[in-house]
């Protein structure tokens, strides 16, 4: 078994954290302003200059900071792989909404040990917003405490949910429509955009199927910091994109609801 | 037939139009600071102090600077129902998102002469994201003209959609399923918020299902200024909820695609 952190290093960790966000942050909207360049990578999706620029820079300022530490992120290797503490990036999380001007994306920054969660960051920069958190130390949106109310009536509230084709790349299509025909009032909030909604309480849960181990390893922490609950339904090894991660997060009683359903 | 509005009253009413936005706008920023009331409405909406106290704001200065115009808004009766000149608002379309704190919400201002729209306004206020247009006069976001790029291939444009809940009490529940089999890229980003996204062509059409005048008054102006197509596709008269509207507007060439495949 681990031994437990320090509440004293989990706080030097997520203001770390905080600091390497506000560093992507500058550079992603310098490149709203400037303007980027836009490539299709080999699985058809986007990649972009600030994509690149971001993870570099989170990925040096890291490196300089925690030189011990792993580092898996979207764009480059992973650094370390064997070390006790893994940082996770993804530095545009929604390329496609950054590519069109839809300010919905954002950046992921999480830190793990030994694959627990020990701090998490979703900062949005065209929204000028930003959830966080740090094991033990609470749930955090633009600097107020983030408590997710109880909810009385799952099929009041709003849900959240990713792309269809993500559904559909983990083998999971059925559970979409599933999703549709049990609830109605489910609305795709893609990318970490659903993420940060769900940790908030803004919406009921996200439901979010066939992504990345980068696009919602800051969720857990920062979900449960925040009072509500997140559930790996399960991951899948596919020959396309690899492994892929199919969750729910948000109220206790919403996941619960939607979880039974979907399973049914 | 109507004689043609000089270009200088056309941009006269723009700038009292955008005037006004100003005014809503500040209300509602206001009401997310400090707070406000919610009501569910006997259709089971839901309305707010701000939504009430915008929409009484924008009457009271429509009213006091165009006296013999007439008004149509969500929340009050109609004023001058025979008038030339009518303005159509909508103080906050989105008021569910505007109770959860989601940013998508918007303020909608419209004037029309005699059925045409002259001017345009989508004010999203939690964004700082404005676009307008005047009859001949272009379209603007923030400033910028918008100019919606043509279209190469309609299958690879991201896709908006009103929420399924409005396609169903049109009586098209088919259309949504229908809309979601044959484009792969479909996000249901309600209300305004897609309105304003196929203005600008961050998305290359949305389709807007079960609607009211008030929540699409200023897209046809606003798009069409941009170099988009506005198509409405019926209205319906429904018992629970007036008359409805039925629409799809973005790229040219995206909204015929569409149309043709949703007719099939």
């Amino acid at each position: 078994m681990s031994q437990a952190l320090p509440a004293a290093e989990r706080a030097l960790f997520l203001r770390e954290a905080l600091r390497f966000a506000d560093g992507s942050r500058k550079l992603i909207r310098r490149a709203l302003v400037r303007g980027f360049r836009v490539r299709t990578k080999a699985d058809a999706s986007f990649v972009t200059d600030a994509d690149l620029g971001a993870e570099r820079l989170l990925r040096r300022e890291i490196a300089r900071r925690f030189p011990a530490h792993g580092i898996i992120g979207e764009e480059f290797p992973p650094r370390n792989p064997g070390a006790e503490f893994q940082w996770i990036l993804d530095p545009i999380d929604g390329t496609l909404s950054f590519t069109r001007g839809i300010p919905l994306f954002g950046t992921l920054i999480a830190l793990q040990r030994r694959g627990r969660g020990v701090v998490g960051v979703i900062d949005h920069p065209a929204l000028d917003d930003r959830c966080w958190a740090a094991a033990g130390l609470g749930a955090f949106r633009n600097g107020r405490r983030l408590r997710v109310a109880a909810s009385a009536r799952p099929e009041e509230e709003l849900v959240a949910c990713g792309d269809r084709m993500h559904f559909h790349r983990s083998g999971r299509r059925a559970h979409f429509d599933r999703l549709l025909s049990v609830h109605p009032q489910v609305r795709s909030y893609a990318d970490c955009f659903g993420h940060s909604l769900a940790a908030r309480g803004a919406v009921g849960a996200m439901v979010d199927y066939g992504i990345k181990l980068w696009d919602f390893a800051p969720t857990p922490v920062i979900v449960e910091e925040a009072g509500g609950s997140f559930r790996l339904i399960e991951s899948v090894e596919t020959k396309a994109h690899g492994r892929l991660y199919n969750l729910v997060c948000g109220k206790p009683r919403v996941v619960e609801w939607l979880i039974k359903r979907l399973r049914a």
